[in-house]
């Protein structure tokens, strides 16, 4: 593949301080990248850039890597508005509505499925997402678990075996038949579509007893663990995940001083989904404790049709420099590099020399517009691997 | 003109109780729309339409009337992304930024401005957005301000002259002599390009006193008065709107018993502009207040540089049923019928027969989608007076 050079970038946040301004978003202005091989082969002042078979001029505009959303529920049939209206209206949010989504989830095709998680992968594209991982969960039965996951795995290698997710109605009798299921039959049907394990350990979803035994079970099967934790209260989700040595614990909502210290002296992130709070009218997650005690925070859209329907990662930061007070440079790392981080990816989430080409182009002339422009289109251009990544044209577009 | 159906109209908020189910959002399903002559000549169920020379299949998506976003500061020249971050580190919102805009503003050409402004036009338009109301008020001299208003007078016929936005820092010991200038030989400049008076009433900006001579002057011009005020405390501006009988006051941020009093007795509309207080971290309107209160209440963006830079009525909307507690409903009123009063504009607003073909297609199956998908892109078409409006290609889209 030929090597293209990317001049005329106004600011460059490389997330790598050795090669910028030595801040934790490594900035370089009036710069140029190098893509080659779908790599990035050079980034550095644009007066010192290579020549280059190929060359796109981006005008003074804004650069940073692509966002990596390290947690999504993307493969789902339905909508929950009329829930969501009820919930804003003052009804308070339990969780209980999941079944809704499985319902009609279970109904669905695999084309249906995979034409409405494409639809939104398409949303992601456009708003700078370059590296998504989905999670399975709105089956709960064998064989919709797996197709779940099989359409994921089309879309993504970031997938992840939710079948702890919620009790399905039909085992509210017998848990330990469901967790026998999940640990078993269900485990081996979907393992091979799966990277990661995952499981909702929460008042109402799974205890911490269950949650070993779930975790335990696709750690056996090949698979990397990660916790849905410590979002609707208080609880052992955190202190199970750095005992697991997980990835990422997910939610966080809910820190005690001892779930603070736990991940400050472990390599599990803390992934935070303002989203979620913003949409529950929830209370929002204490970023500044964790970032305050060293934790690697990454920052999440969880899209999912009940509780956080968005695709946009800039909405996300836009929320977090909002509600978290994080600056807008620890809003975008913990969107990029955090992101990777999560997923435990030394290849994304730094645009440095040997990671992948995946950036997103800002129609502004600071990644700071992320921020300050909330709900506006910001993204201009996003690019994978070094090519451009091009919404699909409906017939009205 | 020939007459255009819209078809396949899963479900039509008309804005016009008596249209549909009698809600203030006048719902109906399974609809159709016909527009003739850019009015609406019909709207009803989709099997009751009337034959049509041409026909539009809408794919049982859901229609709104187009937004009328009725408070924005459209031309201008220059950002204030360092401002916004330093503000969000903890730095208090004082208003004094106003002064980088007026002199990036003074400097910029009127082609400038007009590339700058059209921009962000279109951005409103793929949001959704078919009436924009544009204030002056960056300029803050003769030449300026004509200018401004020049270059939006081309944009929208809803102009409103802000020359008293603030004092600008070479009248900062001659108050009177700004003030005679504004209420003389710049009112006589900018009137003809102008539909509105307005005054910025706020502790910092102009006084009381100060405010009715600004008002005063403009109405004796042939202006229409509106109102900034109790935005960033208490005080006269509510008040002296009404007296005025204002169009609208808009951010009442801070509103007394007596405000909502006097509110509520009266034809002024409380325009609330919920990301100025995302953006500053301000504390959020009391809408369910003036709701309670019978008070007609309008959302907008306050489109400008330093407290609320979005395009995005979508994001007015979501953010108003997260901090606003108003529901779905309300808040889509609000952004609609509730600005075209606002500008006391009996054209738009609504979907029925008479008004201004004027509407937004969401791709969604609901209204509720526009609060219930934060952030992301859910206006699929826009249309006004009939006709379809498309975002301009630039070179790489």
């Amino acid at each position: 593949m030929s090597a293209t050079l990317f001049s005329g970038i106004g600011e460059l946040a490389t997330c790598e301080p050795t090669l910028g301004d030595e801040s934790s978003l490594g900035l370089l202005h009036d710069a140029a990248l190098v893509a080659e091989d779908g790599r990035v082969a050079w980034v550095g002042r644009a007066s010192d850039a290579p020549a280059s078979d190929e060359r796109v001029e981006l005008g003074g505009r804004a650069v940073v890597p692509g966002f990596v959303d390290s947690h999504t529920h993307l493969v789902f049939a339905g909508e929950r508005s009329a829930e969501f209206e009820a919930r804003m209206a003052g009804e308070p949010y339990t969780g209980g509505g999941i079944m809704t989504t499985v319902a009609a989830t279970r109904a669905a095709s695999s084309g249906e499925l995979r034409a409405n998680a494409g639809r939104l992968l398409a949303e992601m594209h456009a708003s700078g997402t370059t590296t998504v991982e989905i999670k399975s969960g709105y089956g709960l039965d064998v064989a919709t678990e797996r197709r779940i996951l099989a359409v994921a795995r089309e879309l993504t290698s970031e997938t992840t075996f939710l079948g702890a997710h919620v009790v399905p109605a039909e085992y509210a009798n017998d848990r330990e038949g469901y967790l026998a299921l999940v640990t078993g039959e269900m485990l081996a049907a979907c393992a091979p579509f799966a990277r990661w394990i995952d499981v909702f350990c929460e008042s109402g979803a799974f205890d911490e007893a269950e949650s070993i035994r779930v975790l335990a079970a696709g750690v056996a099967a090949g698979l990397l663990p990660r916790v849905h934790g410590n979002q609707l209260g208080y609880g052992p989700g955190v202190q199970l995940a750095v005992e697991f040595d997980a990835a990422s614990v997910d939610h966080c909502t809910h820190l005690s001083e001892e779930d603070l210290d736990a991940l400050a002296y472990s390599d599990t992130v803390a992934t935070l989904l303002p989203v979620a709070e913003f949409s529950t009218r929830s209370r929002y997650a204490d970023a500044r404790a964790l970032l305050d005690a060293g934790v690697t925070v990454a920052l999440a859209t969880d899209c999912n049709p009940g509780s956080a329907f968005t695709t946009s990662m800039p909405f996300v930061i836009a929320l977090a420099v909002r509600e978290y007070r994080m600056t807008p440079a620890e809003a975008l790392v913990a969107a990029t590099l955090g992101g990777a981080t999560a997923l435990r990816r030394t290849d994304i989430g730094r645009l440095a020399p040997g990671f992948s080409a995946d950036f997103a182009v800002l129609d502004a002339p600071s990644y700071v517009h992320l921020a300050y422009r909330p709900g506006s289109q910001v993204i201009a251009q996003t690019w994978r691997a070094g090519a451009r990544l091009v919404a699909p044209r409906g017939e009205e577009e």
